[in-house]
Parts: C-alpha cells; sequence; structure tokens
C-alpha cells in the first residue's frame, strides 16, 4: 500500500482508517451532529412529518461533465425527499471503497459532495466506509439515506391523482443519461451535454404550496417513461401526452437518434414531473418558468381514465404507446 | 439473462426492476410504512431525541455459521443504536447487486434480514436497488440506516468516562471474525466456531437505567483492542485490562494460534463492551450473567490516567501494550 492510494488497511478499523476519515471525511463534512467518536447521532427536534428515503449510487465513470457520483449521492436523495414535499435535513453517507482508489480522485469527490450538502443546507450526520479488494468493485460506491420535514397537511402522492389531471415537466430530459454515455464511451463525440443533475428543491417549493399539486417525481432511472408509468399504473389510468410537447435538446435528440437510445427512457438528475389540478397548470408552469431550473417547463400532457396505459400523439397526429422499460438502455447511470 | 439469476434489467428502474422488488424485497420486508409508491416514507412521531447510524456490509462469504449478510445488515445498525442507548425503530436498505448472483441465495439472505428485523422490532421504511456489472462486485453489498429513539436524560458516550472506571465485556471475543475466516478459506479445519451475530438490545437494555452507565461499544472491525484504544484516546486516559480476564473460547484462541491471529482484534457482532463507575461493575456483570447473551461476561480491566495507551498485564504477571491496529487481519469480516 502506498500514500496515493485505498490499501484495504484504510478499511480495518483502525489507525489508517481513522486516519482516512479524519482526512478526507470529516475535514470536508464535518458538522456539530456528526461525532466521529459516537455510534449513533442525536438529532435536534424539528416540526412537522418524518420522512426518509434512501438511494444507492454507482455511476460510471465516477466524474461527468456537469456532476460526479459524490454530488449525485447528495441531489438524488436530496431530490427525493423535495419531491415529497418534504425539506431535507440530514443525510447519512455509506461509502464502499475499491483498494487501490486514486486517493486525490477520493477527495475531489468528498469535496464535491461537500459542496452539494452545503447548497442543499444538509448535513452528514452519520456515515460508514467499508473498502473492498481490488476487482471487486470499480471505484466507489456510495448510499446515503435522507431525512427530512414535511408540513403535517400536504398530502401528496400517486394516490391523489384524478383523471384531468395536467402534467408537467421542469425541463428538457434525457441531459445526464447522454452526458454520463458520452463520457463514458469512447464514441469520438463531443456532444457538448451536461448532466441536468442539481437539486430539485426550488421548483419543489414552487409548487408545494399551490392547492391543486397531486404529485411530484423526479424522473431518473428509466427516465420520464418511466415516471409515465408509475402515475398510469397507480390507479389504473392513462396517460397522454404530446411527442411535440415532451422537451428534448436538439443536441441530446441528435445523439440519441445517432446511437439508437430513446430520450424518454433516459435518466434525469435534476428535473421534476408534477401532477396538477388542471384549472392550475398554468399557474404551475408559470411558477416553474419564473426560476432559471424551470426555464424551459412545459404541460406535456394530461391523465384520462384508463387501463394503466401510457400513450404518445406523435408529431405526424397518431398516437402510439411508450412501454415500459424492458432491457437496460444504459448501465451504471446513477 | 435467465431467471434464476440476477441481470442487469433487474437495476434499471423498469419492469423487471419492480417484479425483482415485488417479488423478494417487498415480500420480505413488507410493513404498512414501506410505499413503494413514494420516494420517501413518512414516519410516526415518537417521544426522546431520534438517534441516527449507519453502517455498511461487504462480508464474504455471503453465508457463514451463525450468520450472514442479510442478518448482520440488521444486527449491525440495530446494534449500533442499542450501544448508545436508543431503542431501534426503523431501518432503510441499501443492495448494490452484482449481475449473474443467484436469485435464490438472495432470496434466502432477504428472508434472513427480514427474520432479523422482525426479531428487533425494527421495520425498513426505505430501499433502494442497484445491480452492477459482472466483475463490478462480490455478490452483495448492502447499506443499512437505523433510526431509534433515546431517553432525552441519558447521558453515555466517550466524554462520559472517568479514571478508575471498570471495563466489561459480555462474553467471548472473536467468534465472528473465526467463524467467517473458516468459511471463507480453504484450511481444512473444520473449527466449529459460530459467529456471535445477534442483536446486542437485550444486553444494552440491561444496563441501560443503571446509573454510572458511562459508555457502550460493540467491538466490530478492529475488534475489543480498538474498543479499548477508543476508551484510551478519547480523553488520553489510559486502559489497563488482564489478559486472563478476557473471555476467549477454546477453540477461537486454537485456530488463532495455528493461523497467527489476535482475538483481540478480531471482528465481533453480538458482543458489547460497557464502561461503569466501578462501584456498579458487579451490579452491571450480575445483570448480564442473568441474561442467555450475557452467561460468559466479565469485567476485564479499568481505566485510568494517562496518555492514550492500553496496557495488558499477562497471564505471567508483566504488561504489554495493545498496539493500535495496524495492517488489515481480515478484510471483509462485516
Amino acid at each position: 500500500m502506498d500514500d496515493r492510494n485505498i490499501g484495504l488497511a484504510h478499511g480495518n478499523g483502525g489507525r489508517k482508517m481513522r486516519e482516512l476519515i479524519e482526512a478526507v471525511f470529516a475535514r470536508q463534512l464535518g458538522n456539530p451532529l456528526l461525532d466521529l467518536g459516537a455510534d449513533a447521532s442525536a438529532l435536534p427536534a424539528a416540526d412537522g412529518v418524518l420522512m426518509v428515503t434512501t438511494d444507492g449510487f454507482t455511476v460510471q465513470p465516477l466524474e461527468f461533465p456537469g456532476g460526479d457520483i459524490g454530488s449525485l449521492a447528495v441531489h438524488g436523495t436530496v431530490n427525493d425527499l423535495a419531491v415529497s414535499g418534504a425539506t431535507p435535513l440530514y443525510i447519512t453517507l455509506n461509502a464502499f471503497i475499491e483498494e487501490g482508489l486514486d486517493l486525490a480522485l477520493l477527495q475531489r469527490l468528498v469535496t464535491s459532495l461537500a459542496r452539494a450538502a452545503r447548497e442543499s443546507s444538509v448535513v452528514v450526520v452519520a456515515g460508514d466506509t467499508k473498502v473492498v479488494r481490488r476487482g471487486e468493485g470499480s471505484g466507489l460506491y456510495l448510499a446515503t439515506t435522507g431525512i427530512g420535514i414535511r408540513p403535517p397537511q400536504l398530502r401528496l402522492g400517486l394516490h391523489c391523482i384524478l383523471p384531468g389531471d395536467s402534467i408537467l415537466v421542469s425541463g428538457p430530459v434525457g441531459d445526464h443519461g447522454v452526458a454520463v454515455l458520452l463520457a463514458r464511451e469512447q464514441f469520438g463525440l463531443d456532444g457538448d451535454v451536461r448532466s441536468d443533475a442539481a437539486s430539485v428543491l426550488p421548483l419543489t417549493r414552487a409548487l408545494s404550496a399551490l392547492p391543486g399539486l397531486r404529485f411530484m417525481r423526479d424522473p431518473t432511472r428509466g427516465g420520464l417513461a418511466t415516471v409515465l408509468h408509475d402515475i398510469a399504473q397507480a390507479d389504473s389510468l392513462s396517460v397522454l401526452v404530446k411527442e411535440e410537447a415532451i422537451p428534448v435538446r436538439d443536441s441530446v435528440r441528435s445523439l440519441c437518434d445517432m446511437l439508437g437510445y430513446e430520450p424518454l427512457y433516459l435518466a434525469c438528475e435534476g428535473r421534476v414531473v408534477a401532477v396538477v389540478d388542471p384549472t392550475q397548470a398554468e399557474e404551475a408552469l408559470s411558477r416553474w418558468r419564473a426560476l432559471p431550473q424551470g426555464r424551459d417547463a412545459r404541460i406535456i400532457g394530461n391523465v384520462a381514465a384508463g387501463q394503466g396505459r401510457v400513450l404518445m400523439e406523435t408529431e405526424l397526429g397518431g398516437w402510439r404507446p411508450i412501454e415500459e422499460l424492458e432491457d437496460d438502455p444504459l448501465p451504471r447511470i446513477c
């Protein structure tokens, strides 16, 4: 073991592990609630309903245009709380580090994680690191659990959706998927596409007080198509969307055409799909469009009675079903 | 992809993933708080101080005498809450599954995890699965975050320890380490050693109302020696223990002698080290000995003023320092 790469002793519970945690994790993530000498951390009392979520991260490569696994591990979990209507407060962090990982890279990723946490106003209250042998990982996997507080009266969820409701998306879909794909594969393509990975809190806060808000979700793994299926399957509704209304960047569409991917199935990491009462769709849209993150928001369709199908009106005026995702188009995207 | 092994599509967010989660995870772990259709789960209000901890699990082999990675992922996190004086209530679960993992094995491990959760009276409130490519994992890694409640008046921690305090251990050390070692390596040895992996809640509950209880910790990675260093380093104290007082099973000692390991550095997964006011050491001991989990509990030494050293009085009457763990004796033990 040298001093520039992770060794097995960095995971054994002894001196080296303590030094790694102090030099890399605690230095970046230290805060009054994170007690390295305790088995569990005490959280201050907070008003509201306690909300919990968890997410694992295996994205490859670990750094990509617009983000990295560190910031993603914060945004992914913060966003799951945000779309449930909660204010994120705390996260816990698990790191599975592969023997041999470049310590400077680990330091960069943890620095990025810490910056994303500060920007989202969450603090890391507990953490754990494990080191796995060379060949038993692929650099770094992270898992984060998020804890937040939701106003007691807020009612949101798939079960709140009614036929006639409008469906909005906060911005172009597929950027994250394409950015990671280009960073990973050696296509010789320079698409100049950056991941949309970001906190969606400004977007969810803009709608959370809107009466008639039924449901929000960030379209990550499986993309927009998968969220539309979640909506359709919850109460055997149908989802009708217009192809021309779904925002997709030209660069993303042309790269997808070239490579045979469908942007509707590609992950976003900074977008929100919202379902609202149709009388408030325009209000929701204008609230989003007033934000830098929501400038390209669109109303993409509506919910109808039905049997769990998702249909898209094509630009030529016909209807085609959007099938549920089957084979993985793009593994290790988040 | 066949039907008996995990494929990449089991992690893509689409139909196969939903089916896997329903057939394996939700079937075993379902409870009213776990809403598969939600991004975050709402927790009922509870009285007391909210305590949070997190832990990752990479043990190899995934099944070993006395436990498996599933039950370990519950016990590890429940135990971190228990030694902090909390009652564990909820856990979140992350699974990193390697492509190709036998589905029947995964089913067994999740069944075991569910049983351990029931026995510890915790429910899984959120979960996430990721599938990594063949060769990018080693079967299964788990991460769990635990949430519990601690009585507001309880004061426990390294900073509560005073010179003169007594140190107890609840049972023989090193069983887990040796059991995993024998299950993994092909020594041709049949040591008949089972892991001690278990919930330590009965042990921590027995002491939590004892005035003069200062600190509890479960000696996992790095073993008893590492906990003794934690105690010594917290406030520059010294730790003095008697070799003959430290319980080690004959089978564990002889296997360690044969293989060149030191039981003091080997992980336990069902033991507790407690530090108590010396006037209450006998009371603490008798409370533990009244329990099946604490039958072999011992007072092993005491805390003194000093400079962060751990010294052991040998069976011959001399003193030798117990050094802080350096190189990993046994990777992938938890």
